[in-house]
């Protein structure tokens, strides 16, 4: 029995891919699982049904069927990469340093991604907008720039993709357009390689068949 | 032979044990293992050889003095809870969902948070400083309420105390000054269970001495 899932049965994002379900999908395509989405409705989003399976209302959660549910793409995508080849070195040492890119990833990267996106989406009324929005640019620079001088020239955070390439890759995506990601080409090209993988392309797919689907039915 | 953490030289906070450092002393205090410090002045956060251990250079670092380095707090913790009891379930559903919890407190509790020291510390002489507090604050109140609903009259948060609770318990204190806490008399208490534990006092009371003692040179 395939695990389930949960997206948004609307996307905020129009089906760019820039939902933390996408780095689920693309962890279970990569590992060649199959599963099953379940499409929460906005408004059911904080009701207590989906409150239950996650406590902060909010989307990827998985059910695995034989009674574990999980939210956090974070630990979602960990479970995953553990009990499937694919995403995780043999090594324990370098497995260890790539969950290091997972925690990387979510905890000093996306934050100031998640500011900007907010101040873009919840702050664009206020009076401060125009004027915080340089400061709020120069801290994800910041953290750019150190990624970019870590990466170099390499293809992959730390010797072949790993699931901390994975939720990078799928971090910057977030930057979208807000066009720094173009200030740094080597992160550019990052999240090319990764968007080109096919577990991606089929992921990018199947997300972006909601939002047509939604779309056509709407 | 013990494994190596970083610290701040000079901390920050004078003693109160928010760094990050914290929540990897603590683990290893509650899996009962020695450790070495190495205090990093803040001149060489950003120099090379720091950069080099962690690229974003900042605290804790860890070297296990057998060829392993990581960075990010929950990377170090999850590697430390991996290996010595104490600090996950052996079921390996609640292990699962306490490496939940790990992601829930960095990835979603605690971003607003440091959103809300930032704008203490850095953006207190902005003209937007005072207007904005509010904002801030409301968005922690969602997250807080969220997580007071899930905990309920339990004393962790899924089961025996874990890395999870670990985790949220340290993030949590990071709201220190602004009174957030007080107005989730369940959250607090959750908190001071957490601080009660003695290898909590242990783990605090090694960070405090490193204040003290460079109070004392100074």
């Amino acid at each position: 029995m395939p695990p389930t899932i949960t997206a948004f049965a609307q996307s905020p994002d129009r089906g760019r891919g820039l939902a933390r379900d996408m780095r689920v999908r693309w962890a279970l395509e990569e590992v060649g699982r199959p599963y099953d989405v379940r499409l929460v409705p906005f408004a059911q989003m904080k009701a207590p049904a989906h409150l239950a399976l996650h406590p902060f209302g909010q989307i990827p959660t998985y059910e695995d069927g034989a009674g574990l549910a999980l939210f956090e793409s974070g630990a979602i995508v960990l479970h995953i990469a553990e009990r499937h080849p694919g995403l995780l070195p043999a090594d324990t040492n370098a497995r260890s340093r790539a969950i290091g890119w997972m925690f990387a990833a979510l905890s000093t990267v996306e934050p100031p991604i998640v500011d900007l996106s907010m101040a873009m989406l919840v702050e664009r009324d206020q009076p401060w907008h125009e004027q915080r929005l340089p400061l709020i640019k120069d801290r994800i620079r910041g953290r750019l720039g150190e990624l970019a001088s870590r990466l170099g020239d390499a293809d992959w955070l730390d010797g072949a993709f790993s699931a901390g390439d994975l939720m990078m890759v799928h971090v910057l995506r977030r930057l979208g357009a807000s066009g720094l990601l173009d200030e740094y080409p080597s992160l550019a090209a990052y999240v090319a390689r990764g968007e080109a993988r096919p577990a991606y392309q089929r992921a990018f797919a199947a997300q972006l068949a909601v939002f047509t689907a939604a779309q056509a039915g709407a």
